[in-house]
């Protein structure tokens, strides 16, 4: 399993990625899911991949020299060239394109689903920062306002605290923090996400980072994140009234006359049914 | 969808389930999904059900009728005769069975799978409190020390607080507000999980119980746990450090020297390759 997470802020964008690959649970390994396209004060982009590692490294290699030729006459689009960054996620879905074609019929006869999720960010000069999800069919769908995050892999467990934090007015060093709380609850609760984490952050109108950094278990941070986060949590429900079944007054009353919320029949005796 | 969580504690047991099914985002019902078996001072059992509506509810009715006859001429137990909960649940699984056969076959010829999970738990006078889940093909596991409650349904986004909270120690009042919390995060992201809520707390050795309650998004118990926890999660989460780049001293740095932890190489032309 893998997860991996793209957060697009007013000021900036966010990556962050773990590195476990598992092919059974006795057979884990590390490989790194993210890489950084970077022709400083041209343009910045990053990739982020979950699904099947051989079609992830294809898709990687063949990103580096995928054409995509418009029926025009004008010069074949690269990754390198193109002047917008929705045209460089056409190029990356061509590139998985390619890679189905060449792989997915030998894949399909071992059983095995062309199955592929990728995160794709960044910025090309004379436009906005953009990101995008592309799927294993080479589609994708771009990151807006209102869902201004893409998750891909194990996402369930870290998506609550995205959800609750992350808004376009989010701070980048804050939504770095969101980030690795998010995969911080997901490491906890799936052994197949695993160190160490790659965290990149872009800061708008920049096309350079420097904030590149292999964040394993030992890292001060995480330790402070994971430590204070697990303790502070628990604090926090500790805070919270523990339901009252008596009928002691208090502000919160569990048990309330509703007829619509009417609680369930028993059921007393082997001849009785509920309905 | 459904969500559904037994806990076993020293104390007594909580059983709490949404009440929410689809056939579909666009054809949403409102089922229960809980039944209480009450003898008093005798047998206390309570049955969760996630899965296939039509099979949960036809385990349902068989149950009530179930006989499991053993082959030493002994009398065919129910139920409601069984002096273990382990026979109990053996006379559930044999119900998941007989429904197996009479409807699996026609549910497969319709491209459905045969799928049911059930969590059953209770206590019959002469023995100690049980809590088992029961798979779709009869067989069930029982909780233990190490694992002291059992989720069916959409699971994942609700089992990180149960985790951080639920111990066999835990007080009664403490883990139904710990359940109805890992609801709230479940609905809150996944629709197929809704209300209203039925709770059942089950006080050890009392052989019945009247703390029986059905909650929905009125419930002023249920509001107070629902807004207090999303406002003091965010507390909390401002309250930890961000992350900080530049080399500032703190106690926490995010950038460490570190070999095993390099940052991902960047890549930078069009001719150059990660590895």
């Amino acid at each position: 399993m893998t997860y991996c997470v793209g957060i697009k802020l007013n000021a900036g964008l966010v990556f962050l990625s773990d590195s476990r690959t598992n092919a059974g649970v006795d057979n884990i390994s590390t490989f790194r899911k993210i890489i950084v396209y970077e022709r400083p004060g041209d343009r910045f982009m990053v990739l982020l991949a979950a699904g099947n590692l051989s079609i992830a490294q294809s898709v990687r290699e063949i990103l580096q020299v995928e054409q995509l030729k418009e029926g025009d006459g004008s010069e074949a689009m690269t990754i390198w060239n193109v002047k917008s960054m929705f045209d460089a996620a056409r190029v990356l879905g061509n590139a998985v394109r390619h890679v189905y074609d060449r792989d997915a019929e030998a894949l399909q006869h071992a059983g095995v689903e062309f199955n592929v999720n990728l995160i794709f960010g960044g910025q090309i000069r004379g436009e906005n920062m953009r990101l995008f999800q592309v799927y294993s069919a080479g589609n994708f769908i771009e990151a807006t306002m209102e869902t201004p995050y893409f998750q891909v892999g194990e996402y369930k467990y870290g998506k609550p605290v995205l959800d609750r934090v992350i808004t376009p007015e989010t701070g980048l060093n804050e939504a770095a923090k969101c980030a690795l709380v998010s995969m911080d609850s997901t490491m906890k609760s799936n052994l197949s996400v695993g160190p160490p984490l790659d965290l990149v952050v872009y800061e708008a109108d920049t096309f350079q980072s420097d904030k590149v950094v292999c964040i394993d278990m030992q890292n001060p941070y995480f330790r402070m994140l994971h430590s204070s986060w697990g303790q502070k949590l628990r604090e926090v429900f500790d805070s919270l009234e523990d339901p009252q079944w008596s009928d002691a007054p208090t502000e919160v009353p569990l048990k309330v006359d509703n007829a619509r919320a009417r609680p369930i029949k028993k059921i007393t005796r082997p001849d009785e049914r509920l309905i």
